[in-house]
């Protein structure tokens, strides 16, 4: 089974992303052939600084390496490296009807938070199915709000079946378990929009000043906290600490006794100690960006191994070959 | 300077065409370095048979070379052969706005005489544009239709130079000479779609039919045509008859004394040898087809050797490499 999904290159990652999408990223590497690519010409609908995406597409790359993708087992490379992919997005986009991408909530979306309208914005679902049937993959982990890009991805497959006899795979999407949407410091959704993020491989100091400033109530050390398991700081404490001590934590609160202050430093610690590992091996990596990019480039290679295959088959079925 | 033109695969080619279209551009081929491609990826917005699709290249590779491109002096290939356009058409898409798109009479035209409206048809300017703009090119002869893609080619292309640099060479359209329409066997201009032509490459019998089945008025051959100039058979003459010849033949229609038949016969003949030697080095091509392929494959790689250059200057400015 070949599992796809590509990762925005969008900057700074913080642990909504980690636990809502790499963590289960990463764990998918044991049920199938994984193929994870960075999206930099998705980036180009939205971000138009060259410098501020080869830094973002780099950052995400050592991000994902440092918490545990691994190189030899799955296949990771950056988009663009892969062209491929923008030959079978005019291919199947004459199988597009209009109505099917006028139909698109990403693009809706974008424009109502104010975007322009711009073609690649709105071309953005095609790209997305070309990135997903140029490799036969069976399965797509998506966020409940990425659904419908994998169903019109099965609707342009399926079409392209129709009319140029069976050539591409219809892939399944698999929804992510939203009840790992994790709470930023105001109690949000944690979201880089809010501007209520811990980040993965923040700087210490500053994320120490973050986790110590989460706004509580004004009740007492003393007092009992019958909704103890409401606390930001549990809710967040229960991700990065052992199971054990985040019950027991929560239990003191409930019955009264801890403070406040020292709930938020057992955060800061059990934060800092989950990641120590991933940041060792972040920095282990940035010291070695010949490595780095060799991975990536030993990936593209691999990727582009799968992706003639299809793409030579897709040509040949619509007459270009 | 190098000369644009993309040559769409449409199927058997009128002298319509021939003299609207095919004779400047080889002309053309004395002013400059031509590049001239058949848009095989263009034709799969509105053609969804493979097989048409490749016979159509084929054939409109054939009636180029026979007609007089010299594959020696230009770049002739066949455009799905250099995969690049289709990665420049993401990347100048997300710098194209939407509303320009929304603007193009191709799209509205298309659409309002029935052809189902997919994405494909819509983003074909951006395609077009791409063609364009791999190969730094400086001039692009068309039609005065086609005027409106080379106006949009130069506003994405001003749009990517704003945004990322200097990078892409903006283009100047050259409007083709319009008194060069070439009526049909009805009056009106010849058009494949009005069932009114006159084939390059026809069956001799077939065409012979086609011409001597003109309509004409009821005058007696005797009779004086003082309106011999605005007679169909005579208008076609001027276009494959010496000079010489066609204006004898109007004049002696002017004067009385030559019968309809007479003429039509006449016209026959001069069409028919007017075509016969690029009639005998079709023929000659049509029976070497590897040679044919092998002029293609070579144009592809000469126009992928300037395309590359082109590319790499885009990818960089905007941050994929």
């Amino acid at each position: 089974m070949r599992i796809l999904s590509g990762i925005q290159p969008s900057g700074t990652l913080h642990i909504g992303n980690y636990f809502g999408m790499m963590k289960p990223a990463i764990e998918l590497q044991e049920r199938g052939e994984a193929y994870y690519f960075i999206a930099d010409y998705h980036s180009m609908t939205s971000l138009f600084d060259p410098e501020q995406r080869r830094q973002n597409t780099l950052g995400v790359a050592l991000d994902f390496l440092a918490c545990g993708l691994d190189p030899k087992r799955s296949v990771f490379w950056r988009q663009s490296d892969v062209a491929e992919v923008t030959e079978l997005t005019w291919i199947i986009g004459t199988l597009t009807p209009m109505g099917l991408l006028e139909r698109a909530h990403s693009y809706k979306d974008k424009t109502a938070r104010g975007i322009s309208p711009n073609f690649g914005l709105f071309a953005y679902p095609v790209l997305m199915a070309a990135d997903i049937l140029l490799f036969d993959s069976n399965l797509v982990p998506v966020g409940r709000d990425q659904k419908q890009h994998v169903e019109m991805t099965r609707d342009i497959a399926i079409k392209f079946n129709q009319a140029y006899g069976e050539t591409l795979v219809v892939p399944e999407p698999e929804i992510r378990d939203e009840t790992a949407i994790v709470p930023g410091l105001d109690g949000q959704k944690m979201s880089k929009s809010y501007g209520n993020t811990v980040e993965i491989f923040g700087d210490e100091k500053a994320i120490r000043k973050k986790i110590m400033g989460i706004k509580m109530d004004s009740r007492t050390p003393a007092e009992p906290k019958p909704n103890a398991d409401q606390n930001i700081a549990i809710q967040l404490l229960k991700l990065v600490a052992p199971a054990e001590v985040a019950r027991e934590t929560e239990e003191r609160l409930r019955a009264g006794g801890l403070g406040y202050g020292d709930l938020k430093k057992a955060l800061f610690e059990h934060y800092w100690s989950f990641f120590a590992p991933a940041r060792a091996k972040r920095a282990e990596l940035a010291a070695n960006l010949d490595y780095v990019n060799g991975v990536l480039r030993d990936g593209a290679e691999r990727a582009r191994a799968t992706a003639t295959v299809v793409l030579e088959r897709a040509r040949r079925a619509c007459g270009l070959a």
